[in-house]
């Protein structure tokens, strides 16, 4: 069997180096082409380490013309806005995109450009991108060319919270969402508040009230609930002394009662079909599934309110291997394929 | 001038560590006994290699006669449940106890029962205690001659809270207290949770609705607030692979409308004649109020509610830091001596 | 094809974890049998609940029988000792083993017993061990029926010098391994220097002089050298704030004159046929080897010393993973199978 | 009494924090002014949040004549050659410099030359420096004007190493200094190896035979022993995940018998007057000297080769510490003042 050749657009970030790790495992795909906007074209040995002897490839300058000539699928892993460029220049020639990015996350145009300071320039691609989180869109991403990758924060925060939201259970505004976050969130680049000794032995809320992925998931629980009755988060990131894992603790109003028992059997039932999420009886710890691309869930009733209590590995599950689990539904393999 | 001799009963833990430490820094102090239940009374220095060279003291097995011929002051740095058992004793010798434990902060038996497992046994000392928020109760503690010396996550709790709850500014059913705490928070005895591979890189939710600070959070904040209108907060603790802090996000429904800076402004005022207090404009982290006795506060609106993010060093403003300060007031010394 | 029917004794550990991990992935093994020592036959992912939706298997208490029926493969991830006990019944039954403790690594029983503080009890076995690491014994592996998988700082300072040794480029005493490990090396049973405020953001040195996998270094490398010229280490290890890897800094005095790039290229060479040996350019890192099979390593010369250094992940390349390269050679697979 | 004035040039890095912090605890000194070369002139507060209620001081820029109207002693926290521009200007007005970058530590200005990369410019200084180690140079200390502040790595190497070589009891040539440093060390400039992500959970060498702290350990160990017979290390640094700490472990071939219980006597006797090295039996850990001016060793003898082990708090010992002990000498307070 030929494989399906793709592309690594930026690749020289954390979430590109596991992307690339998980399809060297991939039966069906091969790695046909790797960018970086740094000079030298440097192999991706060089980029990361950690990948010699497992790939021997050198990065290029980005060319549209070159990517659809060897790959199929793209993986854009780039900083926000950069998508937006070089999207529209990648369908048009027949390449399906993967975006790591935010750019085509938001539906709303002014909501990204609230949100992001920056205008949406690409109409016709948001119209296109297909929201790629398998567990609720499952039977959307098999035909997408243009698929918005959700953020690490978000995918956490809406798996822990649909069933609740998609069977009517909690009060809509007000959702607290008190996310931890381990450093490798934060990208590559080093930056004061990422430099070892700042954040190391050391915890700290940031963002409060103004981070990106609110109005993400703000807009997809809306979608898995009712329009006419907005979900509105607050949203609190932490940042922990950790290199992976999210972990989301939230607390929400329940409509009637809530019996935790009724509770766990409704997110198995919910999620029945989802190979990636685990629901547990105990308190999940991120490390249990770090490396990994599972989500594992708990829900609890303290004093008559909710607590729902999920995490995941920021870079797979968060990035990387959901991107992975798009790329199966796409192509029609088995969604685990690469990702056990 | 000769110094006031204290007791250390229990010393071979953390706080007692940090105990130890601060002192030695006392001019008004002299350590003049401390106990172990270890066999072979070991040195200071051998139980904490910290020590050497600050402190030449062996243990000795607890007697309260001895302890009374030394010391004024005795500091109990005990597991829950053994501070009942010896307190009598020492204040029947005229000895002033500063407990550390939890066995006399929850002033009703019968919820030390229910949460601690355990009959409360000293009726008398109970209603004796005075609770060692020296930030709430300073006028309380230099007549005092038993000292409850607070959590280390209520102190946080209750200091990030009492202000909000003081001006009743807030609902007081349904506070939700997401709290993060390091590793030394749980004790020097080695348990599975707290095996570096295990902890390590990971974090978890634990005692999730059972904790025991809960019911000491919600005693302490209904006194703040009024009696007939009990505090009752959602406590979640979580487990922070770093050695120390403890970091709260407290979510309050505001009863009006609630502006950010004027509740800054409020929590000044609130804290104006507390010089362990700072309220701080920018987010804060753990790692700057670390090896400090300093809580550092700030206030947030988000979404219509009141977000109070406060930390602190829970070995220290958390336990031996706030000792120190009820020994301050207990003396006569100013606040602040031996705790800068 | 039928699937290999394999056990892994002792399951409860790190090392069987990852054991378990890695032959999930493996095409033509079946993990047929597990047992722990606890009561109750936990199931696998009670013990390690990273597993879960991987594996759903019980395990059971050991019987050489019952693991005769379903096994053709023994993996011992047992504490030193125990393994003396039970393989002899394996062999007996037809089963081969690959031992992960120390117990069949040592040639002489008195080294053995002087080191480990035991007599060996199991002088037919010991004849028949194969110290199990490919790159130095690949031939002997394949017919092997029972295997004395290395230690962890046992392969990195022995895969770090073999080749210097082998040409005999260097002095045979004095060769020093200043050896650094994550705590994951000392398993998985909570003890206090392993308790996070203990270890973490600490670092020292331990077993002095005394470590047991010096006399496993000596032995192993004076066979690769001469005989009559015994190789003997100055082996110290320290234990890092980390969970996994090990770093060995070797200083050794060359025979002759040293000349970096030459020694590059003779460890490039010698190394030619080894796909989990990295000979790199530049610095290694832990990181870049965690969590993977490879042991990374480079050669400077320093002021007429040759310094190696070499790291790799000591559960994996260090334990787990050169079990089953042992298994690949024992049942005829390319030695990468499920290792990359 | 009055207080002496000192200035704090360069004060946003860590060692300007810990420096600032001790000084606030000295009974004799008051900190008069403070630069930075950030505009803005910001408050050390905003430089250092954990410093707020400490001090209330606003940083000025580098100014000779007002740092000479308001302070006796200037400290230079500055990056290597930014101390060369500024010391003669100071010394000029009479101001005592205590320099804690590198730029008068090399007597040779050729070797500094070679190490650094820039030429010597102030000769006059160079000559007038004393070399401010006051375990080996104590007396020369109260009547220096300019004292370059030891290397970290430097003073846990030479007090570790000094009474080997002034006893003259081991070769001088070949001395291994393996040393170990968390990351602190690295400044407060965040450069992409201190990046959170890249440095945690991982430890490499850096450096290897071109650490500038090489041609120090040399010069100042040949001063102790005999300039006929030069010391000459091999000195590697390692870069370990955690805040604060050096370990250096140390490997020397003796002249003579080694005994390891002499050598901890001669040590204790060599160290008899300094109060801040502790000789220890045990084997030390850097957490036991963190956060305080001491430095541990202890004295191995491993297969006839002599190992020392030393660790301290790089940030104090390593720096802000043993300044504020030449400020001591240098003023003629007790060496302790203000560092217990």
């Amino acid at each position: 069997m030929s494989r399906t050749g793709v592309a690594i657009v930026g690749a020289s970030g954390y979430a590109a180096r596991e992307l690339i790790r998980l399809l060297l495992n991939h039966p069906a795909v091969r790695i046909a082409a790797a960018t970086s906007r740094q000079d030298e074209s440097p192999r991706l040995e060089t980029l990361h380490p950690s990948l010699a002897r497992r790939i021997d490839l050198a990065c290029e300058p980005f060319d549209a013309d070159r990517i659809a000539e060897k790959a199929s699928i793209a993986f854009l892993a780039l900083p926000h806005t950069a998508s937006l460029e070089i999207t529209p220049d990648l369908r048009r020639r027949g390449v399906r995109v993967i975006d790591l990015s935010a750019d085509y996350r938001l539906k709303d145009a002014q909501v990204y450009a609230d949100w992001y300071g920056h205008p949406h320039t690409d109409a016709d691609g948001l119209k296109a991108a297909v929201y790629g989180l398998p567990e609720l869109f499952r039977e959307r991403i098999p035909l997408a060319d243009l698929i918005a990758n959700p953020g690490c924060y978000t995918s956490t925060s809406i798996l822990a919270l649909a069933p609740l939201v998609a069977e009517n259970l909690i009060e809509r505004r007000g959702i607290v969402i008190d996310a931890k976050s381990g450093v490798s969130g934060a990208g590559r680049s080093p930056k004061q508040p990422y430099h070892f000794p700042e954040c190391n032995e050391s915890l700290s809320a940031y963002g409060v009230g103004r981070h990106r992925h609110t109005p993400e998931i703000d807009q997809v629980l809306t979608e898995v609930g009712s329009p006419g009755d907005p979900v509105e988060v607050i949203f609190t990131p932490h940042l922990v002394p950790m290199d992976r894992g999210i972990f989301a603790t939230i607390y929400a109003v329940p409509k009637g009662t809530a019996v935790e028992h009724d509770l766990i059997e409704l997110y198995r039932s919910f999620y029945a079909r989802s190979p990636f999420v685990r629901v547990v009886g105990h308190l999940p710890s991120t490390k249990d599934s770090a490396h990994t691309n599972f989500c594992d869930i708990t829900v609890r009733v303290v004093r008559g309110r909710i607590l729902v209590l999920a995490c995941l590995d920021n870079l797979i599950k968060g990035a990387a291997g959901v991107a992975v689990q798009n790329l199966n539904l796409m192509l029609g393999h088995p969604e685990e394929t690469a990702l056990l």
